[in-house]
């Protein structure tokens, strides 16, 4: 039994960055080594990663947000009594700011005003566009969807989500939740989509000719997902002839997208070369995840993330 | 005394558009001849404004946000029993929409991804910035502003409004609220400003040489009011110079900004030629004003921007 004023010792491995040691502190711990530690922040790959744990040791927490690799070492396995968390949902922040900025960035017609060198208001006027009103499919409702939803609520877009099974969401701005095999049915009512979704064998080249040709020549399409979840020759054709108005891509199909493929030079493509996470916003984005999980800790409190080993994610 | 389910009566002028009959209809008016009408919603200039208005006529909507004209024309006077109302903060979406657009256009490095032609990753991710948790100062805190805060909010931004009184704004996402006066202490802190006052001999310039040496190589210079709260030579100077991260133009001095300006070409300055608020989005602004205070007078709320003639405004 601790006193709740007592900081609790948690190890940080395998290097202890000033940020991660800041942010346990912040939540409400102190680093100390890994014998004693009530904790281990391990803030690395599987490799290095300690054979066996102290007694001490009640919880851990991984860096990755997916933990497929972690699987494949046993960890889990041999540590039964330990919860893991991982850092499912911290990075989805920046994504979503990644996407609205990509959606915005299309309807306020951004790629024109940039390359303008005169003042052409009256000729732009009827081009910039608003999200106020306008529907947007979301297809993906996972951490980046969700904020994604909280950030379009306040400029009045009518988002419709789509997840698997359809289960409505409850949020702001949400009106109406559809079932990913419904989603023939809504082209013809979108103004815009965006791509939140993972990549599977179902959600391969989702977006395709037949898509395409149900949206209108104001649609944007926005992926920060997975490329392949976009057929990369009929969106192509699609911008080339303007039967939608543009597309915002973080992810292309081949990835990185070669030199003098057709979507570098299309004056309605803004493609970002899969930057909407860098490295540095990751690392500060973690260490928010860390302090929250400390906190949540020492206050005995839920963690946020925890990986359900039964399950296998 | 009217039963609630009758619609009330009334009168479109001087050219009664589709758009708008169908915001009264909504708002559970319906449109009749002057004559008997309750009220007048009235899409256009002072010209042609009825000499007399009928005794029937308890409230007149005016399609403006600013009512000065308006004064000149002595209609207030001459019905002091009849309520006015302005379109004032019908607009203002809109152009929180495009400055946000800006802002984030700017922080996430779009112009430079625009201008790319190879997947330069590596180089970019340093460059790509987050609102999360970014000190963003706005300047003004009028129907523009406060939209602007709420856009903001759910980013992650910490707002500092900037107002003349200093009159804490409570809202999620400002963090401060501080009078024009002190300005010149929040410039060290602040990550982003946002100019959305309006256009005085006192807020002539407000973003000049001193301020801009104050702010960091990362920010950005979001101006959506007037161009004359910038000055202009001071601006491109840092923006040549890269001792701020960019600027977002909606508005210049000089205005239009004339072809051959540096500011065409400052790869770090984004300029739309003031079509925050183009003529189409504007429309539908109204209506969707018109068709709210009509269901605010149905039931006999208070109406939205109603003019206070006492105070000229």
């Amino acid at each position: 039994m601790t006193h709740p004023d007592t900081p609790v010792p948690i190890a940080l491995a395998p290097r202890p960055t000033p940020l991660l040691e800041q942010a346990i502190t912040a939540g409400g711990g102190t680093v100390t080594e890994l014998d004693g530690a009530r904790a281990l922040v391990w803030d690395g790959e599987p490799d290095g990663f300690p054979e066996q744990l102290p007694d001490s040791v009640e919880w851990v927490q991984l860096f990755s947000a997916g933990v497929e690799k972690w699987f494949d070492t046993g960890l889990f396995d041999r540590h039964p009594n330990i919860v893991f968390t991982s850092a499912a949902g911290a990075f989805a922040h920046s994504v979503a700011e990644h996407a609205l900025t990509l959606l915005l960035a299309g309807v306020r017609n951004m790629p024109e005003h940039l390359r303008a060198t005169t003042w052409r208001q009256t000729e732009f006027f009827p081009r910039v566009g608003t999200l106020r009103g306008a529907t947007v499919t979301i297809v993906g409702a996972g951490g980046i969807g969700r904020e994604l939803i909280t950030m379009l609520a306040p400029l009045g877009a009518r988002i419709i989500a789509v997840t698997r099974s359809g289960t409505p969401i409850e949020a702001p701005g949400v009106v109406e939740t559809i079932a990913a095999q419904d989603l023939p049915q809504v082209w013809s009512r979108t103004d815009h989509v965006v791509i939140a979704a993972p990549a599977t064998p179902d959600t391969r080249h989702l977006i395709g000719k037949d898509v395409l040709s149900q949206l209108k020549p104001t649609s944007w399409v926005i992926n920060i997902a997975r490329g392949s979840l976009v057929d990369t020759d009929a969106l192509a054709t699609a911008l080339r002839e303007g039967t939608i108005g543009g597309a915002g891509l973080d992810v292309t199909d081949p990835e990185p997208l070669p030199n003098g493929h057709p979507l570098w030079d299309l004056p309605n493509a803004i493609v970002t070369p899969h930057d909407s996470n860098p490295p540095h916003l990751r690392t500060i984005a973690f260490a928010d995840h860390v302090r929250e999980n400390v906190a949540r800790f020492a206050s005995g409190r839920e963690l946020l993330a925890p990986i359900d080993v039964s399950a296998g994610y």
